[in-house]
């Protein structure tokens, strides 16, 4: 007789980190019906997906390096196109040994927590920040503490403070992990001389910067810095571990993103990769899609689909939000951050945004230490359809003037 | 001025685990001239990869459902047939919850120990044991205990007197990680007494078992004991970690593997699985050739391939070896064991081979204390063409009668 499988979890045999190990990144947008209009998570445009390129592109790859990439091993092309790829960006002089391609970047970022981080040590993180990445370092048994963002990403003064308070107290954190670019969740950039700051504290604190920038490329209009790892390059201090991603500007499912570093923290990283490879067949269609500079003629492509969405979002913003509601306003990315009247509160309000078809992130998740965020809102404006977007922001408006004038009502 | 990366790896930076963490699992053999015979490693036969269908399915697989799979998700349509097949197979009830996609049976491993493995817990093995699977295990910070092998695999006496002798000393293993099908290294398969004994072993002592299956499904002949993981569902405990791979029999660079388990603990392996997904694209490509039966087919005719390279291996051995090398009768997979005389060393006898363009894996690898195997080699039959096998077989014999007599002349 076969009986179904039950249901021990062998709770007192697991390691400590997983006794409380919270869901993977990624399952939280899979609930809603498909009528539902979803702000809610950093998925890209799937309209946008150049299938017909990719689907002729994956025909041939199996054909062409078939006994390549169904084997073992890990083919260098695609390592060394991202870096040529950066080189060109940044006037850098990057090898494949200063790479590693990973699952996403989510794996990136956990590969660095298994290579620098031991239970118990610091992480700094921005308050708020992103939410997989906070799930990833407590999955790691780091202890995160928030630093304040300021108008454009990571306060420098509440971070030199941080790091000298800690100092004191003969602690040292291990990461400042940042986004400085077109932030997650809150859409701003930092600055060039906020970049060279937080390089300056890193040497002075003897600390590693994580640099998550994900949305790299996504720029809507104006200039961007240099990344901080460029920076870093261009000193020859190699502190900083650079994290990237295929996710946002070609295939998300397809689990590609890289790290950038120096060769010798690569191949720290890369000596707790056990995996035994980073996917082959996306790897090489990606690199069949890149090296012919459609992948860049994609970008282009997307930054408008992108920079279109973001303007109807912020004008329906300003069409319909009541004057007590602030947000940002991002020059490029994913993200728009409500901050509503402090006495409203954005996860209880969700469940009626989800009545009525509509789903956003509520800010408190996006915090470390679990305080701040309650009054605020993420807004993706990368997955919603253009067309749906004005009403969604509509229907969102409501719902915040009714809570406003509910909270105004003596109880 | 752009300065190339500089070399520190920030090693007072380093995470405990990240000091001494040795290589990723499958660089070993990327370093040899493409005229060397390789029977070093479990490596499949890529003259037999349908490259023509997987191309035809991963062109379709864009096409008609790329809008999930270049997506951020991850698509149940693998998992529901890897459910139904393993049903299938050993008469189960297997629902999608008991199984998780990983990225190959490598990171099946790795998770197995980041839910259950905290620093300097154990992990008994066989001596010897798969490799790659001892070097994720150290990277998790486990002590490795060997336990010694039998005729059939891990020896169930020396397996009850190792539980009895550290529950003695208050100490209680995690896990017991057998390979009990075509046992790598040995080749050797597991008898369904052993397996029924090993399954009462571990209740009675509170362990978990972690079986690796990777060689599943590749019998040449006789009958296939089930599982331990099917005979574990029966019983209703809940006790066994099963770990599967597509490497062997469909493509091993798409990393694709699975977890077999109850559904608490999956949930658990889950939650620390923070690469976002299993690569969709061959996800889908994989499900799109299992779906019509072309995988099971495809099985079918490995096998015969195998058994072929098996045999043309088997008889080498015999017309050449001399009578002091003894060797493994595998049924199935991809591993024959040598046993050399005492006194030869086959990992200082490596460089011999190289020279003579034949690469093989020496035994000491497969040892988690570091003790054993120094006259032991590992052939792998699954890779070298079957023309070459008879000559590289002839050119080994020789390598080792040379060995014994120099080994014989007084120094």
């Amino acid at each position: 007789m076969t009986i179904s499988a039950e249901q021990t979890d062998y709770t007192e045999l697991l390691a400590k980190r997983a006794q409380a190990a919270s869901g993977a990144t990624g399952a939280a947008f899979m609930r809603f019906s498909p009528d539902t209009v979803m702000l809610v998570a950093g998925m890209p445009d799937e309209d946008a997906f150049p299938l017909e390129a990719l689907s002729k592109k994956a025909e041939a790859a199996i054909l062409e390096a078939g006994k390549t990439i169904l084997q073992y091993g890990q083919p260098k092309e695609l390592t060394e196109w991202v870096a040529g790829f950066m080189n060109k960006e940044e006037n850098l002089e990057l090898k494949p040994e200063n790479i590693l391609l990973t699952c996403g970047s989510s794996q990136a970022l956990s590969l660095a927590c298994r290579a620098f981080i031991d239970p118990g040590d610091i992480i700094l993180v921005e308050a708020p920040s992103f939410g997989g990445a906070l799930r990833t370092f407590r999955n790691a048994e780091a202890k995160l503490l928030e630093v304040a963002m300021g108008e454009e990403g990571m306060d420098m003064v509440a971070l030199e403070q941080k790091l000298a308070e800690l100092k004191a107290q003969g602690l040292r954190p291990k990461f400042i992990y940042t986004i400085p670019t077109f932030h997650n969740p809150v859409g701003v950039t930092m600055g060039l001389a906020d970049r060279q700051r937080m390089l300056d504290l890193a040497v002075e604190y003897d600390v590693m910067i994580l640099e998550d920038d994900a949305y790299h490329g996504l720029l809507f209009e104006g200039e961007m810095p240099p990344t901080i790892f460029a920076l870093d390059e261009r000193r020859g201090t190699g502190r900083v571990i650079h994290t990237r991603t295929f996710s946002k500007i070609l295939a998300a499912g397809w689990r590609l993103g890289w790290v950038a570093a120096s060769p010798k923290v690569v191949e720290r990283i890369q000596s707790l990769k056990d995996d035994g490879a980073t996917n082959l067949l996306g790897s090489y269609v990606a690199y069949s899609f890149a090296k012919t500079g459609e992948l860049e003629a994609h970008i282009e492509k997307l930054v408008n689909i992108y920079r279109q969405k973001r303007n109807r979002m912020m004008s329906a913003l300003e069409r319909y939000m009541p004057g007590e509601v602030q947000w940002s306003n991002p020059q490029g990315g994913f993200f728009i951050w409500l901050t509503l009247p402090e006495n409203l509160n954005a996860s209880t309000m969700l469940k009626k945004a989800v009545e009525a078809k509509l789903v956003y992130l509520p800010g408190a998740g996006c915090y470390a230490e679990g305080q701040g965020g309650k009054n605020n809102i993420r807004l993706s404006f990368s997955f919603v359809k253009l067309a749906q977007i004005d009403s969604a922001i509509h229907k969102l408006a409501e719902l915040i003037d009714e809570e406003i004038k509910a909270a105004r009502i003596p109880g």
